[in-house]
């Protein structure tokens, strides 16, 4: 893979002070333009031109797997020098077993359905005109995101598999790693006859590439923040390239007066402790004043290690199980740890009401054996997601059966919930007559 | 309808010095608030409820219009005597004939099938998990447009059968015409048991207005701007609510060398001279240098009275035509008049090229005879609507067969093309579940 490694960054100025923001404009509309180019390449692309690319990455990353993880090896011993929490180390690294999970989800993306080409309306209207509105790649998508160097191969193969190129930055903390998978992608695409341009990365400007990524409007069709509260925040309010937001969850979970604590618990530990540090985790229990669990889900959720950050009414339900007594930002907290907050609402209304107010919009649910109440909160909570009687840990493009996804949308623009394939294309219409003149 | 007039704005404060951008924050934020409210009315409300609120607008414009033309010559007057151009006073004007086509598109409107609650996607999994995607309103939409007052209607009504409240900026040279539809709207949403909110102007806020819609991030979801370029690169640039961005055609049609005049002659007059003042009329022809229907079709389009800015090619293919020497601005300009900039280029690829380098990405037309050259030009020309033998003043969401419109799309999020009601939703996910949790 050496002249994709030679062609790569430069790693002395991943910091982003050689470079100053005009030189990073111009270098980073280079590669959008370079990235323009072979999005067109890869719009054409049949299906079996580009699962060949995915498989021949996944291919490579196994045979690259020591350099790779030799790479990452770096970005670990510098993060540790760097003080860098245990947790942002772990998110950092890469070992086999990683390695594995990111070549069986390219081999799973392969599997995927095309979403290019695929007919989302079309009719012959009465005077004889074809109509298709037809599913079409975006074509340069921006991704910007945090030290986790698996988004890398990740992005660029949805991005691939749904006709895209993609513009790459992925903070400096994983530099080391992100430049070998680069080189592994782009040598990927070029062995199978694709453009090496259809993934590059703006690593090598630092902050400086990404505020150029989010000026370049006109030359990146669609910029996708991947990361925390900050990261995405900073993207939404000063890109002038179009975002799709992702990410935050402050999910809720409200129990109603008639569920059975022989539900409510399992659903509860699921939510809670399966995964506590990912966005469709549960970070605020509502309970109903008159729910018959709370007394033996709050004791279920102690047991298992949960700090439960009650208000006093709560408190009350709790009984002998051990609480922290709830501040005010406690409701606006996306803990992803093993904290939940827990409130009393007088009813359903009063879970609403809190939901509206506290709610990122991402997950809600409502656990009941009450189907009216069931109805009204499907009908009343404004969340990308609405659960019944379920985890909200399905709020998931694997687990909702769409395939592999870029992230969850927080945002009601283009794409809403979990966003697949098809979320990352766009539609074109296709009009053809025979001499048809309008009247 | 004496309430909503009384309460709507104060006309001494419509030039927006009355009040300083921070008091406009305030009182904007306050109207979304009880937009946000009365959307949830909204969202809730059947198609038979919305219909008769459409119904109501369109019964209280036949019965009041002689006031609202009365309001109008007001507007109309005071356009006068700041020396508005003649174009510009036409569109401001309202007669009996407008009123007319404003009540009959409200009613067009009411019978078109209602988007909300369309299921786009569902199944349920292998696990026993109920899945729904379901279209739902977007909330609360802000439209900012110039001085149309008949776009006050048409957004009103569109947002109302999609189950959404809108926040109105209409400028102010149409004030008076807007604050009467306004009041007439507001008092008919009362008459059948809606709220009055759903409907709202910032108007008397002036530019403040538009700038505190265009801040008003986690207010308002969308924000439509409709009118000339400088307004909407101005609410696309600077507004950190996400915008869909309405409106510029460049567009082109490229004749092919197989084209016959007998098709061509005809599009070419329906693209150009049908209404030269819309987005979808033709602005640039591209003329394949061998296209045997060449000196005819420039013959017959100056017979029509359209002025050729031609290239020096283009000049020659002329013949005895009378022409003007186009300048390099011309491929960037949307005359929206009986002018047309003129080209030859070598072959298709040639015009593809021109295509990608001026377009604006809205409508592009080909006219041959050549299927392959067809099939080339939809595949790689990338704009909202690409036609093939047919005039661009198709796109167009009636003619389309999507009913009533809310402008063109240009961009690649969320909605590319004609924008009607489906396209005012966002989806929800919903899933229920017997206690499912995550394995």
């Amino acid at each position: 893979m050496s002249q994709n490694i030679d062609a790569s960054q430069n790693l002395s100025s991943v910091d982003g002070t050689a470079a100053g923001i005009q030189d990073a404009r111009v270098a980073v509309g280079k590669l959008a333009d370079r990235a323009r180019s072979a999005s067109r390449v890869l719009a054409r692309a049949d299906r079996n031109w580009k699962d060949r690319a995915l498989l021949a990455i996944a291919a490579s990353l196994d045979t690259h797997r020591a350099s790779v993880i030799k790479a990452n090896a770096k970005d670990i011993a510098a993060g540790k020098a760097n003080g860098t929490s245990d947790a942002l180390l772990d998110r950092l690294k890469l070992n086999d077993k990683r390695v594995d999970a990111l070549i069986a989800a390219l081999e799973e993306l392969a599997g995927l359905p095309d979403p290019v080409g695929t007919v989302l309306r079309g009719q012959t209207l009465p005077n004889g005109l074809r109509l298709r509105q037809v599913h079409v790649p975006m074509g340069v998508i921006g991704a910007i995101y945090e030290a986790r160097p698996n988004v890398t191969v990740d992005i660029a193969g949805l991005a691939l598999k749904s006709g895209n190129a993609v513009l790459l930055r992925g903070g400096s903390a994983a530099a080391h790693s992100n430049v070998a998978l680069l080189a592994l992608i782009r040598d990927a695409l070029e062995s199978v006859g694709l453009p090496a341009d259809a993934v590059a990365s703006v690593d090598a400007w630092g902050r400086d590439g990404a505020d150029a990524m989010m000026g370049a409007r006109g030359q990146i069709d669609v910029l996708i923040p991947r990361g925390g509260r900050e990261l995405i925040q900073r993207v939404v309010t000063t890109a002038s390239v179009p975002v799709i937001e992702t990410g935050e969850g402050n999910v809720h979970i409200y129990l109603d007066e008639s569920a059975d604590a022989s539900m409510a618990v399992p659903i509860l530990l699921n939510a809670k402790t399966q995964r506590p540090s990912v966005c469709n985790t549960v970070e605020t229990l509502l309970l109903n004043a008159n729910a018959k669990a709370s007394g033996e889900v709050l004791a279920a959720l102690h047991k298992a290690g949960v700090r439960l950050h009650v208000d006093a009414r709560a408190k009350a339900l709790a009984g002998s199980t051990p609480t922290i007594d709830a501040q005010e930002s406690d409701w606006d907290t996306e803990y992803m740890d093993l904290d939940l907050a827990v409130a009393v609402v007088d009813d359903l209304g009063g879970a609403i009401k809190h939901i509206r107010r506290h709610s990122t919009g991402h997950t809600e649910a409502i656990l009941t054996n009450d189907l009216s109440h069931a109805e009204r909160f499907i009908a009343e909570v404004d969340s990308a997601a609405v659960i019944v009687n379920a985890s909200t840990r399905f709020t998931d493009g694997g687990q909702l059966g769409l395939g592999a996804e870029v992230g969850i949308s927080t945002q009601k623009m283009h794409a809403r919930g979990p966003m697949g394939l098809r979320e990352l294309t766009t539609t074109k219409w296709i009009v053809q007559g025979d001499g048809h003149v309008r009247s």
